[in-house]
């Protein structure tokens, strides 16, 4: 089964929301087995609005909207439907008695505009919305009486309010169990690997065989995010427990090939993965930042729980504060400066004494766009990981504008302290 | 002139990444007057994306793609826009050149596959990429020799990577200024006005008779945020001189309306505003943060220069370093809890001692989802700012979820820092 989103609205077009609906509706979709062939968002124009819902019964199965049902003049997507299955808009009693009953509890009376919302298109199954005013509508077609069913068997056409969390309800209570009983759906399961420190294109020459290798009914994906790859899984078929059976398989031999990149599993973030790692090994962690500002602390404490490992941080901004708060070397920094290798390792060691923690991590550098020198240009960056016997470091030297410097050199600390503690259970283990 | 936007990249598809790009973009080309007819996600699909293309010109002038360039396997639009334009792809040497010196910047070698990643539609003009490897292409479609062109005159197409800093980058500074040369464009200019402390309804109260008296060109736009509105003012007409003098006056009219909620201009964002304030009034600012664990100290950081005014941070998220760095009463702890009135108080007090700064903020909370007890729900945040005169706290008592606790509490920490500096100016005037 295929499905194709229609967001409407002209808030979508000019960019003052960011879509998050359909995002989400794809994730259900998914997980359903049901795959998405396209998304489209049109504004609040009537021909945009039915040319569209042609387009995407042409693509789909299944078509799903959200938008464009308010009571306000803007809203017409219902007329557009109305029109698009050629039907008459009819008042739909029950919606109105329900409108009624949610205005008196707030002790208003149900105005003329809202009266107006209450009409639907004839050929609407309406499902109700116990979050909102306008319910969803479900449209069978049925390829033998209807001109816009194109494909084989039946369509869908299915209508919510864009609302997202009144949306999300009627996802999934009315519209999800409504599709699974009407259409049986062949089984869909997936397998997901985060990795870290390795590129898209360094891990697809690793998989190049595997790639080869997979059966047809299993693809792979990679999804690359700042510092860190997702590496999915899907496999289609008809019996799910063989489905699991097969994909377990499969991501054994995936997490073989990639090895030590592999830094959690699922919708786990390096953050969430690090977390765990000390949690393992029983240390509590401390931060020192100066460019970061903040940002990598952030990041670590992210994760619900993480108070159990994280201590806390110092944001060294200043000189004084890292020789005040950090015991960093005023001659130090006056002869190599802040951004160097030695004043990342001294805010390791003052890190580990301030804060009274195992690891400790401190980064400092340029995030610009200013302050950038001829030997330390803007994006150099100092990062160390250390504990009381040992300290590495790392530099990064590649400006991508000043937040991005930012990001990256956080996410930078994570792997680099993914690694450390990596070495440290190897160390641990030879010792 | 009209544009129409196409994303591409299963992983839009399967809802794993939300599309933040076509928001952005949509944004930049409003702000140049060019209206978005729509918008479509496709995977990589060589034909889905062939057909999205050929859709998308017969409803606008310009269509701007974004994703599918990288050098996996899934990454084909180069290949589907050469189809499209019934070229043959080409070694581009230039981007070759360029990514042999990046990557000997980094100490790599060029791998067969990014070398296969300098192959290009003929027809395609480079637009190079200072961020990434994948440059964009621009297609002209001059009417008359190519059936692609649907509408009057000339039409673009326009491709991107989907990685956002890169595509940001290329459109900023590439296909942006060469659609303003190519494409000379009516006038528009706009005015912007950062408010912060009030709501959009309250304003839009405030604003009514203001936006009766505004002439026909001339559009005010709410744009909300998380405890913001920006306030634009858009002018269309034939001579820029003279809008800009017309959009001055009104926009001078709308500050004296919106009164003290004004907290900065253009692309102003709070901790610039603040910044700004702070520098005017000769301050330094320090921060010691429980529940937003960094995230205040990363807003008030993501300002370039902020080192000027803005000292450094604890991150006390331990009950131990709240005392040892802070000197908070371990007495207070036991009694009224980290999450307490008196206890941020304390933090104020500790933070400009232990900084030695002016200015101090103190954010302590249960950011959860555990940790909530019937006194002290989830989403309970204090907050107290203060100098070593006076301190100003403040009790939130919702609970949005983790991530947007956190963001809710910092920005709210933001806007009464805006406040106690307002005071403090009016303090200082007084005496």
């Amino acid at each position: 089964m295929t499905a194709y989103i229609l967001t409407i609205g002209d808030e979508l077009l000019i960019g003052q929301i960011t879509d998050t609906n359909s995002s989400w509706m794809a994730q259900q979709l998914n997980l359903q087995g049901i795959r998405i062939v396209g998304k489209t968002s049109v504004g609040d124009v009537h021909e945009d609005i039915v040319e569209a819902v042609r387009y995407a019964l042409s693509k789909a199965d299944l078509v799903l909207l959200t938008g464009g049902l308010g009571a306000t003049k803007d809203d017409i997507t219902k007329k557009a439907l109305a029109d698009f299955f050629k039907v008459p808009m009819i008042f739909h009693d029950e919606t109105f008695q329900r409108m009624t009953y949610f205005f008196k509890k707030i002790n208003r009376t149900v105005s003329e505009m809202n009266k107006n919302g209450c009409f639907m298109p004839e050929n609407a199954l309406i499902l109700h919305n116990d979050k909102g005013l306008a319910p969803a509508m479900w449209f069978n077609i049925v390829e033998e009486r209807n001109p816009h069913s194109f494909g084989k068997g039946s369509k869908v056409v299915v209508s919510m309010p864009g609302v997202p969390y009144e949306m999300k309800h009627l996802m999934s209570d009315r519209v999800l169990p409504r599709l699974r009983s009407s259409f049986p759906m062949s089984p869909i399961v997936h397998r997901t690997l985060l990795t870290a420190g390795e590129g898209e294109t360094s891990l697809a020459e690793k998989l190049n065989d595997f790639e080869d290798a997979l059966p047809e009914n299993i693809k792979l994906a990679y999804l690359p995010s700042l510092g860190t790859v997702r590496l999915r899984l899907t496999a289609r078929g008809d019996n799910e427990a063989v489905l699991n059976e097969q994909l377990d398989i499969w991501k054994a031999e995936l997490e073989k090939v990639v090895g030590y990149a592999v830094a959690g599993y699922g919708e786990d973030t390096m953050p969430v993965a690090i977390g765990r790692m000390l949690t393992k090994q029983g240390l509590t962690l401390g931060i020192a930042e100066s460019c970061t500002g903040g940002y990598l602390s952030h990041l670590m404490t992210t994760v619900s729980g993480s108070s159990a490992y994280f201590e806390g941080s110092m944001i060294v901004y200043s000189y004084d504060l890292k020789v005040k708060l950090l015991d960093v070397s005023k001659y130090m920094l006056d002869t190599e400066g802040a951004v160097s290798e030695q004043c990342v390792k001294e805010m390791v060691a003052g890190t580990l004494d301030a804060l009274n923690v195992d690891v400790a991590i401190a980064v400092s550098g340029i995030a610009g766009p200013n302050g950038g020198t001829p030997e330390k240009p803007v994006g150099t960056v100092w990062i160390a990981i250390g504990n009381r016997d040992e300290t590495i470091t790392y530099k990064i030297g590649i400006n991508r504008g000043r937040l991005k410097n930012i990001e990256y050199a956080a996410n930078t600390a994570l792997n680099l302290l993914r690694k450390f503690l990596l070495q440290n259970v190897k160390a641990v283990e030879k010792a």
